[in-house]
């Protein structure tokens, strides 16, 4: 179906939003678009219908997946803070978020930006697996924005392969969204399999130490250093000074020096979500593993700095 | 009187905002400050105290000025958006406000920026006229902070100089600035003195037509066009089209089309504060006065732009 006319939507919007009177009035004229209210009085150019893309996917009632909103919102959540800024680098295919489905009915949201990776999964009721797909990190940041508004228990996800199509059930609100043609990494090579040091320590408490610490720490890095039920996280600067702060923790594996951007630590204790918090780590210079206590559906993984 | 010692404010803020404990302790160790809580450790380098500045002006009761708050920190609010923001211009003297001090009694601030100049003026009880000042925008700024979160009735000018110290009765503040040592244009003389064709309107009005129409200027021109009782403004722009709207005026002199920045205009009539405005307009190509039709202790100074 061809629209009868195509005009800027946020111009549109614009203008809508300021008046103020109780009725408008629209008229196609030619090739603009009349719009009079009051003693107002807009001419828009309009774009050809002929050159809008055929957007709508043919569903088919076997291909369609059904999320509750909350759980993808949050899904959503848990990984968008990690895609690549920058989407005019080499590096396009991180710039969004990768939607990874496998057979037996999993699904797993994952974004990296080459120095970290988060990946959110879930298991569902799948009939047909449909393909993998990326989608940009600017449409994911609409679709984002959509479902937190949105008040619908459900949401449905169809996938022609070329277009995504949301389907918000109770809002009657479809959002299509055109996949990214390029490869996301092989993203389980990166997630480390065996450990050196593991760390288990309260989610809150860590937070609390490591903001506070982190004032030392300005952009520079904050060490890590793991001993039997003792971290002992240390940061320092020529304009602060020095901070150093003790915490109990339980500890596998062998004592070890580690240092980190205090930014990406933080951003991956903010999305942990239960009461402790567990560090898998690999070496001084190789992924560490951050992940919830109790909670497989989530996982972070980050490179350390180089001690200083 | 010379300090103990010298720290850094922002970062002992940051610590002390971020410590989560009943007490601290701080100690004076070499040439660092020690600060305890809890299992929080901090070392913060200190300044020299010698080479911090002697910053108490004596202080001469005749000279004190005596403000009220709330006059002080609207008079500041009306003219601060005009001035200068690049403080590493040549135009150094633009960026801030000028204290322009004259016999009678009469206090006047200005800010400009090259386009557009604002001015507000206080009638007051002055034993000694203090002689005029310059301070920077960034000190201005902070102090319309302070002047905003406090609850004090009264504030306190008093002028060495070189350093001016505000005081905040209620609240035993003191704010000490330095003047900036340039030399403020002689706004007096940009004051347009006659004027070819006078406009008066509703306020509110004239803001909601010039919001709905200001949509089709993206960043270019509003154009005005003034006939007797009636004002048409419009705009228009490749993306969005155009948008014509007429306006109800009182009009003095002669007919006249011209055209103003939206910005310029909108922050103008933001700062009216009085039901009618007035538009005192010399010609296409010089200043155009905006001032509050019945209050005579505020006016707007603003360029054309080119008409297109």
């Amino acid at each position: 179906m061809k629209p009868e006319f195509v005009i800027d939507a946020t111009n549109f919007m614009d203008i809508v939003k300021n008046l103020s009177f109780e009725s408008i009035d629209i008229y196609l004229e030619d090739k603009n678009i009349k719009v009079i209210a009051g003693k107002s009085e807009f001419l828009l150019p309009t774009m050809d219908p002929e050159e809008f893309p055929e957007i709508v996917p043919n569903k088919v009632e076997e291909g369609i997946i059904t999320f509750e909103r909350q759980k993808l919102l949050s899904m959503i959540e848990r990984v968008i803070f990690c895609a690549l800024r920058d989407s005019e680098n080499v590096s396009r295919n991180l710039n969004g978020i990768y939607w990874d489905f496998r057979e037996g009915g999993y699904l797993t949201l994952v974004a990296a930006d080459g120095y970290r990776l988060a990946l959110s999964e879930l298991s569902m009721d799948i009939i047909n697996t449909p393909p993998s797909f990326l989608l940009s990190l600017k449409s994911m940041e609409e679709l984002l924005n959509v479902l937190r508004s949105s008040k619908t228990e459900n949401v449905e996800l169809f996938f022609d392969g070329a277009r995504v199509l949301f389907f918000l059930d109770d809002d009657n609100i479809e959002i299509i969204l055109n996949v990214v043609d390029a490869t996301f990494p092989d993203y389980v090579r990166i997630i480390p399999q065996a450990f050196k040091t593991k760390v288990i320590t309260s989610t809150d408490l860590f937070l609390k130490v490591l903001k506070r610490v982190s004032i030392a720490a300005k952009n520079d890095q904050v060490k890590m250093e793991i001993k039997d039920s003792i971290m002992e996280l240390t940061a320092k600067s020529p304009e602060v000074g020095l901070a150093v702060e003790e915490l109990e923790i339980e500890k596998e594996g062998e004592d070890i020096i580690i240092a980190y951007s205090p930014k990406y630590l933080r951003e991956a204790i903010d999305h942990i979500g239960t009461s402790e918090v567990e560090f898998n780590i690999t070496s001084e210079s190789s992924q560490t593993m951050i992940k919830p206590v109790g909670d497989d559906s989530y996982m972070y993984i980050v490179m350390p700095v180089r001690l200083k």
